[in-house]
């Protein structure tokens, strides 16, 4: 299993990837601000764990087991910011999501996910919701 | 702020003093299955933090301020509980509660809590929902 912070990398990694044509360190450091020794300390783990070919001075590349995990970590991120946002807590939805995703086992995200669907095809409903929220506030 | 140990020693040693006339020791360390020592050096700080009265040989006390943060622990590990069994999470409930609960706002917290309570008052919705999961599963 990875550590928080190597899941962090893994899950920039990825996102840079989808985005940009290479992957590189200054980008990750920025994005996570974490410090660049940091980054590379997290990738040449990544590289020893199979997940990325990194070698100084040679581009950066997600292996295909890179591409699995990274792929189901920025997926599970967006899965918890989607839920943060429905149910409306009133906080920042993406610091949110970050310092929880790491300690839910699988189950629970996907059954998060399952609920985050079953509100977005009942509008009607999370509507109900949010207006029972609004109204059980006002009582507390 | 507490860390997660301290946050669950004050939690156990709450839960505790509901049920029994004194907080032991050794019952914080059995329900935690963390040893002695790490116990009382928890319990040194959380006196030292003015959540507990420690000393040894004497009977723990918790102060106002012990009781009021110990009896939100144990709701917020209860409101977390109740939401992992709600949406029909396929894992060990209570240690779920426990690995996520550090790691929320108190804002997502109050709304995983009425978003319960929502589905404990509109059980048809609730029957929906698993329904819905069930279904979307076999889909996967």
């Amino acid at each position: 299993m990875l550590s928080p912070s190597l899941e962090d990398y893994l899950e920039e990694a990825y996102r840079l990837s989808t985005y940009n044509k290479e992957i590189r360190i200054k980008d990750v450091s920025e994005c996570l601000n974490v410090s660049m020794p940091s980054v590379v300390k997290g990738l040449r783990k990544l590289n020893r764990l199979g997940y990325i070919v990194y070698q100084p001075y040679e581009k950066i590349e997600l292996t295909d087991r890179g591409k699995i995990k990274g792929s189901f970590l920025v997926e599970r991120n967006k899965i918890l910011k989607d839920f943060v946002g429905m149910i409306g807590a009133d906080c920042d939805i993406k610091q949110e999501a970050e310092a929880m995703e790491h300690y839910l086992t699988i189950s629970t995200i996907k059954a998060i996910e399952k609920l985050v669907k079953f509100f977005t095809e009942n509008e009607k409903l999370l509507l109900e919701f949010r207006n029972y929220k609004a109204e059980s506030i006002l009582d507390d």
